[in-house]
């Protein structure tokens, strides 16, 4: 025996989550018996309010604010209802935020599965935004910005996606592709340049 | 604002673990949003029973058994308390315990800082093995072996605790070097290839 059930169970528990493996978990665990008990105490309590925070019916956002229904953005009445960017990730929706250059609002469809095929719950998500078109929207809006990563199964789930939406907006779009800012040509490579080249502006 | 002070103080808390930058910290709490209440709490109850596990006074390691000062290792009459092997960290002696083939006890000094240095902590924690060795073994033990990873701070850092220990014991030896099982002497840097060469037996 090295662990007990208890600390097996500990290091399982937290091998479950995103990007810890076994071996990291392992070192999370002795780090936690070696830190002082009000370092364990506090981060406790902190996770214990991660209970009250609800995700947001509408974009699937994190919605922090116990008294609202929906997150701020979806609140945000300066921003456009009729423009919606469709995400993968929450993370992907904070680096849109944080270019200040999306005034629309989001969709976030949760973490794609290899293969690039939608899963029940992806397009659940997807029939509440196709029913608030038709209910709230007289079944177009203004535009859709499909911004999945350009991988090939993003590629293969955006293709889906707009095939989907394509008769409810006015515009429906791709994030642009092509070389990152600072990217050199000799470096690209072929698929990136081609998109480059195709998107010359 | 994306997210609420609570939030962000989670961030952070995560952010501080080994091994888990902000980037990760960020995913970690939607990751946690987006759980099961369920999964949440057998976490943050499992997290709780930390609290009760103490590191043992004689080889720092862990012990889990809250009715015993000293753990599994130190208790175990069937391995010798006159063979102690020094380490950096409790991943270390996971390891080594792996092989079956240490019969003796152990030392964890923890992390070894940029530099090689020992700390106060990791002196205090050698300074306990010294005053054991004075007060069980009439200022002598049979063999240290210094376990600590062949890299350019953990050579000096052995060096130190060579030189500390060098008369408190008839034998110290540091773990041997040379090329990895699997290995292959065309790809090897010149320092392992030296070192092998040296360790040929």
């Amino acid at each position: 025996m090295i662990f007990s059930n208890q600390t097996k169970k500990l290091i399982n528990l937290l091998a479950k989550l995103p990007g810890i493996g076994p071996r990291q978990a392992t070192r999370l665990v002795f780090h936690l018996v070696n830190s002082e008990k009000e370092t364990l105490t506090e981060l406790i309590k902190t996770l214990d309010e991660v209970k009250n925070i609800n995700t947001c019916p509408k974009c699937f956002f994190i919605n922090e604010d116990k008294d609202e229904k929906f997150c701020y953005i979806c609140r945000d009445e300066s921003r456009s209802p009729s423009s919606i960017a469709i995400l993968e990730k929450e993370t992907d929706l904070i680096s849109l935020e944080r270019t200040n250059k999306w005034r629309g609002r989001y969709l976030i469809l949760g973490d794609l599965k290899r293969g690039g095929f939608l899963n029940d719950n992806q397009n659940a998500r997807l029939n509440t935004l196709k029913e608030r078109i038709y209910q709230e929207h007289n079944g177009k809006i203004d535009e859709i910005l499909v911004a999945i990563s350009p991988t090939a199964f993003g590629d293969l789930a955006a293709q889906t996606i707009m095939k989907e939406l394509y008769a409810l907006t006015n515009k429906i779009t791709r994030i642009g592709r092509g070389l990152p800012i600072g990217g050199d040509i000799e470096f690209a490579d072929e698929d990136t340049l081609s998109e480059a080249l195709r998107n010359r502006n």
